[in-house]
């Protein structure tokens, strides 16, 4: 049996794998993998996302077009945690003999709505039948603007904490769709299954911050935040504190007995950019912000001590923040 | 029940995606795609290929440095066929439960040696748990040389046609794998398996070849010289005539009941290279290719007609060359 979480994995590549080289600025263990070209003007950076049936979806949650959307959003959202602009991507498809010609062509068009959008180019590809469910695995590269890029490395300690958006709002439409409630019966219950069938990469607000240089340090949230965050510190070498009161947190769940915060907290897939400003730019940065890119809330900060912690509200103490979203190796047997 | 096999679905996707921009000098529809970047000195070579189990490999049939090493070389032959130097790759991993930590070992160091000796790094990728079998999709970057590139449109009539190394030797191996011979009890049938199971992309030669500008269109032969050559022709807009007494076959597969010449026409997963040259380079070609690569041999000619006929000896006539070799989508049911 596995006994081998996603980390020790990424060690593992990069030890055997680690070489050093001009050309690759970032390699394995960011968001996306950063490459410097021979004369380019921009860094190109590089990701790879799967979706498998039976692990990330279920077929009678997600209609085609949501899922082409999905599968390509997940792989842009990694863009977008660099800063990048999406330029190309390319779709590996594995169908079972169930699939029909106009499931295809519905994945393939919720695929173009969101690629055309976004300016990304489907490039190529491979297609084979599958012996069990469906699998699609993208990779989506994109340009930095000018040579500007963002990792996860980089913050320090006294750097504020920002997210994009609304924390949780994905989870909760998990939580709805686990509940047998695969359409909304209200705005908030719409809302909430949008986010988790077919979520929205944050390409411009990532490309701005970055192209800005507000921010010190950056990723995309796609497995929950306390599972992302403490990625974030390491990285960077620091720890981190959050002050629930401050989380931009989705009220309405608790109409569908969801703990909003929990959700917000340990919730996957709301595909929101975390990032840390150095303090003396924040003020600046809340100001210059774009109000046509989803809002922006602080968080908390980053700090010397290396653990993750956080306080339920501003009257209780800090306490560890333990790791509770989705490690897809974790849940190995 | 799907009826579509993988030519169909090129189309559909090119009628969708079909975006004109500079930066796309080759998008859907060849054996890679082939990216113009402002300001850098070569072109960008982008391929996927997905390797599944059950579909396309047993696990009792290859050991795992030996999947780690195919799964690599099927995209690097991409490349080749391009004449695209290997740079970068990424590996989306699915594993079920029952993979050890030994085998994610073992797999990826049979990568690292191919990925090593082919200039190869491994950039970035996405791990995560199957609920069925193992499945590997890996994307290659490579850059061409200068911006020379081969594309298997650009063949004219009258253009020899050539191919490297041997064919049918991998479909010798998987036919040793049939009869329930895993491993080889003589140097031939040893042969035969390492190239069903280790297939070496032939990188070198295709940069050379594109390099010193010997060929008109070129092409790996991944699913058999009877389905691909015809993709080849589609693509240039002619014909061609294959003569069977020059192909050069694997022999000693007839001391396992294969048919040699059936093998080199319709045996898959060869990854040789087949190329066009003008006939007035070709003695040049020959005289020039250097003998530390592959050997090739003339095997026909393009030709105006638009069918793909061949002779199964010099004194029979000329006669349709039906495509028996392995479509990924034509095995639906």
């Amino acid at each position: 049996m596995l006994r081998i979480d996603e980390n020790q994995i990424v060690r593992l590549l990069r030890g055997r794998f680690g070489a050093r080289s001009p050309s690759l600025i970032q390699g394995i263990g960011d968001d996306a993998a950063v490459l410097r070209l021979r004369g380019a003007r921009e860094h190109l950076v590089v990701t790879t996302d799967m979706l498998l049936e039976g692990v990330d979806f279920r077929r009678s949650w997600i209609a085609p077009p949501e899922l082409g959307h999905k599968s390509l959003a997940v792989n842009l959202s990694d863009l977008a945690a660099m800063g990048a602009r999406p330029r190309f991507f390319t779709v590996a498809l594995a169908l079972p003999a169930d699939v029909s010609e106009g499931w295809i062509q519905d994945f393939y068009g919720g695929m173009s709505i969101l690629a055309k959008r976004q300016g990304a180019m489907l490039i190529g590809g491979d297609l084979s039948r599958s012996s069990s469910g469906i699998q699609v695995t993208i990779t989506a590269i994109g340009e930095t603007s000018g040579r500007r890029v963002a990792c996860r490395s980089g913050g320090r300690p006294g750097d504020l904490l920002f997210v994009t958006g609304i924390l949780g709002k994905a989870a909760a439409g998990l939580a709805l769709l686990r509940q047998g409630r695969t359409s909304g019966r209200s705005a908030a219950e719409r809302l909430a299954l949008r986010s988790h069938r077919a979520p929205e990469p944050r390409c411009d607000a990532g490309l701005w911050l970055v192209g800005n240089r507000f921010i010190s340090c950056m990723m995309d949230l796609s497995d929950g935040l306390s599972t992302d965050l403490p990625r974030l510190c390491e990285a960077s070498g620091v720890g981190a504190e959050i002050h629930g009161a401050q989380l931009p947190v989705f009220a309405e769940a608790r109409r569908w007995q969801c703990d909003p915060v929990d959700l917000a907290l340990n919730g996957g897939e709301d595909f929101e950019l975390l990032f840390a400003v150095p303090e003396r730019k924040a003020a600046r940065l809340e100001k210059a912000y774009p109000s046509k890119y989803p809002p922006i809330s602080r968080i908390g900060r980053l700090r010397r001590e290396r653990d993750v912690v956080w306080a339920p509200s501003p009257d209780l103490p800090l306490r560890p923040l333990a790791p509770r979203g989705f490690d897809h190796f974790r849940n190995f047997s």
